[in-house]
């Protein structure tokens, strides 16, 4: 096994996992503050316009993990600066 | 076990497990709000529009997040970038 | 082992649990949603379209997942382009 | 230990594990909807179709997930087209 | 290790592993649905009936699960087609 | 380590991790139905005969995983086929 | 390691593990049933004969999945079929 | 690691660790049967023979499976026929 | 590793888990009694005899696990029969 | 493997698994306090200003949790010390 | 490795994993008590003085197991029989 | 794999595992606190300033974990004082 | 690796780790007790003396736990008898 | 792998783990205490300064616990006796 053939494996191994881990708690975290908004829609539906842009503030807010992880999971397939050096090192070997 | 073979597998792998444990908490998240919802609708009929319109939101969210794992799982069978790298080098050499 | 071995066992292993893990999820988050369902039928009778509607729309995002994952596990069993890159790879040898 | 073994000692093992991990959430979701029923119709018995017809519904989409399963595990015992593969290459070899 | 004991030693591990693990599900899920429906005669005697139905449709739904682990259980004891294979193989080698 | 130890150690772990795993479920499972059965029966003492009779009906699905699981262990122990096979063998060989 | 150690050795481990990993549920799920009976009894004690011999009978079925495991155990002890042939094997060697 | 070694240090594990897991469960019921008694004992002080009866009973049932635990650790230690047959064997041979 | 030494080992790791994993349980159990009984003092201090001897009763039990586990860890350390005859065997060899 | 690769590696990894197990926590805190906030805003509606100021304070301090390990995984993959060092001993040695 | 180190290891690493372990259980019992004790005095105030000497009998119970934890690994560190006679076999040999 | 590599891997793998697994704690903590906040902030306006004091002192004393971990964190990866000796050691050696 | 060494590094992981898993329990049931207190102090604040001083009986026993732990971490940091003889016996030899 | 690398390796995992896993407890106690000050705060906002102290002192004892594991991490980087003692031989030898 060598150095090139080592980091692309590990990094398909990390691609997949870090969005696959990471994105449990995100979705977890929507779900639960979509069903709190549609409870206090329910509840109060006079103040839907306030409840609606606190959501979505939340919502984004949540989202940005879930992109975190997302990020670094491209990063790694497709800007992947170790596999590039490797990469660019075998080249010019 | 040459290179190629070991990007093969672990892509295989990795591809299945992404899609598997990252669909766990999306499915768990959208289950949360549907039924939410459904809470919601049968105590406040009258404001259902505004009920379902939250929810379909919140739904394509959490959506995403699978949506992202699927992405993932597809990328690394069917555009695999070390893959393609690895067959090339192996086609002219 | 060769390495038409090895990604076979993989793609065996990969394809079951793909569809095993993945499969909680949805599962349980459909039984959720059927008995969030349920509750709103009995408590709002008159409110049943709009319950039945949203609950199959629900059930629809969260049955998508499961599928996500049963198209994984299909693709690695019939159409797994590993294998048959080792196989077209293996009888042009 | 020959390709022939390992590829069915790898279908043994697979073929068991989904349809009993697969189960675990089917079962459970499925528990879940059929109390969530009961408990509606004890509330309110004038429903008694509509609950009935959804609960059959959502039962019918849970137990589509235990299905996948059992099709995966089926496949992998009797239609297994790495199996078939290998046995057909060691009896044409 | 010769191919036989390999594959009889998976056989036997998975075929218990399998209705072990896969009987955990519907034993709860059954449990539940129960107790629900027990709930439910203690608050509606009337719908006797109505209930007693439901829960046998569900239990039914649910220890199918149960049935398809079994099956698989006994088909990889008592009906192993590798198994028969390898046997048969050996027989007439 | 000849074939007939192995698969002797195997069946032995086998055939009690079965019935102790196995036995979790439906213990919690009746345990479950059993109380809710007292409660619905202090609950509503004039219908104890519709209770008595589906919790009994509802105890013995249950009861059933264990017994399928019970069965699978005496089976590994007492009426081994792999076992038998190779003991068979041996005697012949 | 002959053979004989090694079945002794799985023996005393299988069969401690059984009765250990075995017992967990079974005492749960009586904890969960003698409080519910108690909570039954606190509410209507004019029912106590009914609600205890329903208590008993519950209790001799949830008692019967620890009873098979430590019946498994005890076998694994005292009349363990794949000792006893070791031993008749080796004392006839 | 002769044969008397391996099973002395299996059997000192085992009869840690089985009563050691096999004491949590019960623990953990006894301790809810004790707590659901003193609530009742609360709420219904007049029934309070019947209660601590049936309390007894219950704490009977459950220290049953700890006893099971105790009596094979004991075995284990003190009568052990695994231990007993290598040193005959041992101190005859 | 000579056979004294693997038992010593062994002695030791098993002493301190048995005790300190067989705690957990009855240290649970004994927090939920006493929180139920003072619960219990509280809603009804007439019956506080009762209660406290109810109380007490079920404390034993559970404190009895308990004590079976540091008996076992005792005799672990300082009556171990096993190291006591490879004493006597090394020091009469 | 030399070091430059064996750093490359965990890194990569390190860099993954920081941000899809440290999101986790965040994701889930922060769905808490916005379904506490919407909860609120139901049932408080004239105090949306205070709660509104509240929950964005906290969403900010929750979120500084991710985004310490999003600067973590940030320096693993693009300022990493120990890569850099080793590169530069590399290219001048 | 020799006797004297591998004795020394172990017991440094199991004196410090009992107390850690066997401290959890306690803790949260105890937690659990005075919680418990604190809600009945604001609910109950005149029977103070019973409720705090139920609830220090109940300490002393739970923080028993403690001790008996903290007992052994003292004993593990400072009055190693093990040790002990190792120590001394190795000075007179 | 030479000392530098060593300490170097493990301080990357540490540095991102201790920020990781310690943010989990405070960033639930935390989310638990504001959720708490913003529910009696909805129940007790008039107290607002009390109240967001409070909070603000409790987040900073939960965050105060988050920072700990950051900063051990942080020394493993700029201020390593084993990195430092070893490069020392390397540069003067 | 010399005794020296292994002793070393046993009591360095020993030493951590027992402070941080021990320290689980404490924090956790200290906080449900600060908690219960509060609640009470809301509820009957004119028994704060008495709540207040239960409080910290229970803490102190709570926090005795963890005062076992930090004990056991410093002694084998900073008084670790093993060490001594190793280090005496080193210098001596 | 010399002794230093060693310790200096299981120094930095130890230290980093430490304070990560201990700051979960207190973390996780702290949140729950700030949440119970708060609900009382809006419940009984008079006895605002009785609560107020009590929860400092018991985020005191909490935090406590945290500063604990904090200290030992930072003894084990900056003021560790067993890398003190390496260091010093190495240099004196």
């Amino acid at each position: 096994m060598d150095s090139m053939t080592l980091i692309a494996i590990t990094s398909i191994i990390t691609a997949g996992l870090t969005i696959a881990i990471g994105g449990i708690g995100p979705a977890l975290g929507e779900g639960r503050s979509v069903a709190g908004a549609l409870a206090s829609l329910a509840q109060q539906p006079d103040a839907s316009s306030t409840i609606t842009r606190t959501l979505f503030v939340g919502l984004a807010m949540i989202e940005s993990v879930a992109i975190y992880c997302f990020v670094v999971s491209m990063i790694l397939i497709f800007a992947n600066p170790f596999w590039n050096y490797v990469i660019a090192q075998g080249a010019g070997g």
